[in-house]
Order: structure tokens, then sequence, then C-alpha cells
């Protein structure tokens, strides 16, 4: 009842994300054998048994991390389950168990939740998940989604962000920036719906871009590849801010530097055109986009003859010494450092 | 951006939380060998080498769960990983690990959360678990705390819901309807406060049960009791939401009936008092107040020499046939039917 007029006040913007979770938790100390990897990466690791268990939490908020004028929620449910078993994967670990908990306004009705968990039906049985518990309750604003996923692997399979080597090559699965630009045009298209709500978009064009933002994949297939291909990544991270954010986060934990070209950075035709109609340039929307859920990982030059053909993977660059810092050469052949301009989920 | 105005809407309240839960999860299917136990518990059950590992996860939200006019915020974290880590030790498990997640408004100075996570840090170290994870996010309105707690236990001493059979003792640890009178007390003195600013309340004659509702905690203690009286329990959950709703729970899922007896449920005095105080019948209190995380359990007769002088654990009744129901026997000796009245979630 007795309020302290005089309370410090920093504002949590002159942190960031990143920072704010790394001030809040530097005294929390591991105590338990049985915990491997706490706080620091992609998910944490405990070994309970034969073998190690990962665990990752994510937590989505309406208006913040999604927005249901565009996003229908059976999408939203996939896509909250993908989110999460994409930090799974970053470990090189296979995804086993998730927990949901939700809390919703009084203005969603019933149907519009079973949309919700239809969608992470079809998610968890597609990728061969067990929902294994959770929790619903209200909220007086919003809908709010938060996962915790859970998965196994052999302790010498573990992929963490801090093993890559000078030398070691840049990879990345897939391609980037689509669903950026699938966003830019869901934005675009609810300003138009609302200046004119008989307006019917035609969005033929973009069906690729926009599938990318609202059904996102986790790369499930890509760790069966490793496998198969008998290639264990020296370090790997998911991209859910941005190549440049996760190149980063790599190089610092791993305390290496890195060369990434311009010319290797693997780009849809639809990325292009509409980045061309956007009059964006694609590199900085394959830099900073986000949320293609694409897995970026280093590996062994020794391992390259392994990976040489795949469609899957594009060697985009390599890791050096950490005192040549971290740059973008570009197709010019200038070298350009390379800076975090990933989304900030704290600027909103 | 094309809405179907004719969509059907079932209102949430119909269904109540278990409803919703049951409801909405009744689809998903247990595909992994390693889920030993999945939604219905207080915790899921996994196994993935010698041990077997519970999970748990609950979601606290402001102005549904908490109000911060009267709850600090150290004592917001402490009790949100409390709320977690009682549902672990309700299924006579260990707590190793936990993680965090936070979204929270613009409002909320740096400040506000070091304390929250003091709070969090307090509880962890007391506990003795470890904080492995979490996400920190950004929210249009208030503050949402997402805790899931990990544990472990050997196979054969697991106590799930389902266990009671006929002739086992109820047993509760503790004394019930505290958190529910302080909380009481706390809205009373939050009305005066807001009538008059400059009123100290004089709350010494309240401690005890604005204790048990501001820092409540989780009865690890009583984990390692049964292990030293060598007494498993037949069953077992944590008392969050009242008395009644988890003996309804309880005796639902072990398809057994219930007598419980009113002259033996545990209240403290401070209770009694505060009870005549506000005019309120205090087994009322403790059969539907709520949020003081002891643990209900059933035991076998034949364990009743290893309890019967532990000042810890209360016997309140016995297991029936299904077929006698669940009845509380008054002090009269009436016997009346047991029905939830505990506290709703989706209420608010």
């Amino acid at each position: 009842m007795i309020e302290d007029k005089n309370q410090a006040r920093t504002p949590l913007s002159e942190l960031g994300e990143f920072g704010l979770i790394d001030h809040l938790t530097k005294n929390f100390k591991i105590t338990h054998e049985s915990t491997i990897k706490g706080i620091g990466d992609d998910a944490a690791v405990c070994d309970f048994g034969n073998q190690q268990v990962v665990i990752t939490t994510d937590l989505l908020v309406e208006n913040v991390h999604f927005d249901l004028s565009y996003m229908p929620l059976k999408h939203l449910g996939y896509k909250s389950v993908m989110v999460n078993l994409s930090d799974v994967y970053a470990m090189n670990a296979m995804a086993s168990q998730i927990t949901v908990s939700i809390a919703v306004s009084n203005r969603f009705p019933l149907e519009a939740l079973e949309e919700l968990y239809a969608g992470i039906e079809t998610a968890a049985k597609i990728y061969g998940v067990d929902v294994v518990g959770g929790d619903t309750t209200s909220s007086t604003k919003g809908l709010l989604i938060s996962v915790t996923a859970f998965g196994t692997a052999n302790k010498e399979d573990i992929a963490y962000r801090n093993g890559a080597k000078p030398n070691d090559l840049l990879v990345v699965t897939g391609d980037l920036g689509g669903a950026y630009m699938g966003l830019q045009v869901l934005e675009r298209e609810k300003k138009v719906f609302e200046v004119n709500p008989n307006n019917q978009p035609d969005l033929d064009a973009y069906t690729y871009i926009i599938e990318r933002q609202l059904k996102p994949e986790a790369r499930k297939d890509i760790i069966k590849l490793l496998k198969d291909l008998e290639v264990k990544p020296t370090a790997m991270i998911d991209i859910s801010d941005g190549l440049s954010s996760e190149i980063i986060h790599l190089c610092k934990q791993s305390k290496v530097g890195a060369e990434l070209y311009e010319n290797k950075i693997p780009l849809d035709p639809q990325v292009i055109a509409t980045c061309e109609e956007f009059e964006i340039d694609s590199t900085t929307i394959a830099l900073n986009g986000g949320e293609d859920y694409e897995l970026l990982m280093t590996i062994s030059q020794e391992d390259f003859p392994k990976i040489k053909a795949n469609p899957n993977l594009s060697v985009i660059g390599y890791i050096t010494e950490e005192s040549r810092g971290m740059h973008l050469i570009t197709r010019a052949e200038e070298a350009i450092p390379i800076i975090a301009k990933g989304w900030n989920a704290l600027d909103n």
C-alpha cells in the first residue's frame, strides 16, 4: 500500500531483448548435474539418462508477434509450434513433446480456440510431437500463446552455438527473406481492405512468400539429412530474427569472425520480384527480415564434399579469427561490417 | 480479409476451464513411447532414461491471477515458481529445472522486472531448481508470467491422480483456507486505501494468512518426508483450486467415492478468527478457497501407523466405492454431496 515515489526507472528499450534477458538472469546459478546447458542457446539441455533432453520456450503476443486481421487462427496455432520446434532442431535434436498454454480474452468464442488448436494439432501430427500439457486462462486483453518444446539427442550430436572454428564453412538452409516480404504484402492488403472492404485482393503472385509468413515450416528434414550425410555441424542456430543477428550470436558465442558473401545468399525469385516492387534491397531483407525459421550452421571444411550437391544447403561464407570481425562481402567486393538490425521484440 | 458473419459463437463460460481444456485437447494423440503421461494430471511424465521426467506449466495473468496493487513483484516472482513446483511435488517427484517467460507492457521499468526476477531467483535457490530458459517479450497490456517446471522421479515412485482405492485414507498436508482469507483482508485494505491513502493498515493479526496468499510455499518437504516414512501415496494432487475441486478430480480419475469429515479439516486459528470477523463459514473457505498449495493424497490403511503421529499430515476422510459418491460429513453428522465451487480462471 506504500509506494516509493522516487523509484529508479530505466526504460526497457535501453537494453533490448537480449540485453534484458542477460541482465535479469545473470545471477541464476546452475546447481544440478543434470543441467548440461541453461540459458544462452536455442534450448536448454538436461541429462536424465541415456539421451539428453532439450527444452525451449517461446511466447507469442497478439499485436506484438501476430495480427489476427490477416493471420488465420489455425495458421497461428501451427506457427506457434513451428517457432519452438525450430529451436529444438537448431540443437541438432529431434522434438518429442510440447506444452501449450494460452491466455485469452472474452472476445474469443470457443470456435476461435478450436481453430487455434486445430493448427496446433496439425503441426504436432505432421512433426510427430506429443502435446503433453498446458494451461488455459483468461486475459484482460487479447490472445497470448506460450509453447515449450522438448527433444532428445545423443550427447555427442548436440550442436551448440559456441562450436564454430576458423575456416569452418557458413551454411544456410532454404532461402531467406520470404517471411518478411510476405508480411509486407499482407500489411499492404490490410490497408487496402481498411479503405475498401469490398476489394478482393489478387495474391497469386505472392503465394510462396505469404505462406512463408503465415505457415512457416521448421527444418526437421535437415536434422535427418545431416544424420544421413554423416555431417555434424560445429555450431547451429535457427534464423528467427534475421541472418545478421544470428551470425552475430553464433560468432560472439564461438569467439570467431565471419565473412558472408552477398552473392551466395539464397533468395527465392518471388522475394527478388517483390523486393523490386516494394523498392527494397533484397540483401537487406535477407539479412534483417527474420521469421524464416531456416537453420544457420557452420561445418568443417572436411565435410564440404558431403553437402556440396545438396539443394537444401547453401554455403554463404566462412568463419575467420575473431580479430577479423564480421563482414558482408558485397557484389562489388566491398567489405561491410555486419550489424544486427533484427526485429526487436521490445520495440513495440 | 473475408469474414464469415454467421460464425457459431459458444461462450467459453459454458465449458469452464477444465471442460475447455478437455474439449480442445481431446484429439491430441500420444505417439512417443517416451511420453508416459500427457494431459490430465498435475504434470506430464516422459521417460528419457534411468529416471522419469515430469513437466508442468502455468500461466499467471495480471488482474486475473494477481493484483499488483497489493502483490509486491518479488513475491509474485516467488509465487509463480511455487505454483509450478507444487505440481511437480504433487507427482511425488523432485523439481530440478524451470523455464520462465514473461510478457510485459511498457509501463514496467527495468527495476520492476528486477524485483520480479529477484523473487524467482530466491525461489529457485531455496527450492534447489535451475532456471534453464525462457522468453521475454512486450505485451500491449499488463504483465504475464509463464513458468514450466521439470522434475524427476523413479518410475515406481510417481503418484498419479488415478490410483486411489476404496478404504484408502484421505490425507491433507498443512492447513487450508489461509490463502483465501489473506486475499479477503488484502482486498478490504485496498478499498480502505482507495478511500483514504494516508491510512496505515495494522495487519499484525493477519500475518500468517497474508503470507499464505502472497508468499505460498510448495511442499517439497513432504516429498522428502514421505520417502523417509516409506509411504507412497496411492494418489496425489496439489490444492490450487480448493479442497472440494481437488477431491472431485482425484475421485473421478480414480473412479472412487469419498467421505470427508468436516471436523477433521485442518484450520489455522487465524483462519477461524478471520472467518468469524468476515462472517463466513470456515468449512466453506477450506473447501473452496484455493491457492493453499498443500497436497491432498490417498494412502493405504496399512501405512496409517507410519503417518499418524506426524503434525504435517491430517487424515480427513477415506475413499469409498464410486457408487457411494462424494460426501462431506458435517459436525451434525449430515452427509452433504461435495460439489466444485473452486475458483474458475475463466469467470474473469
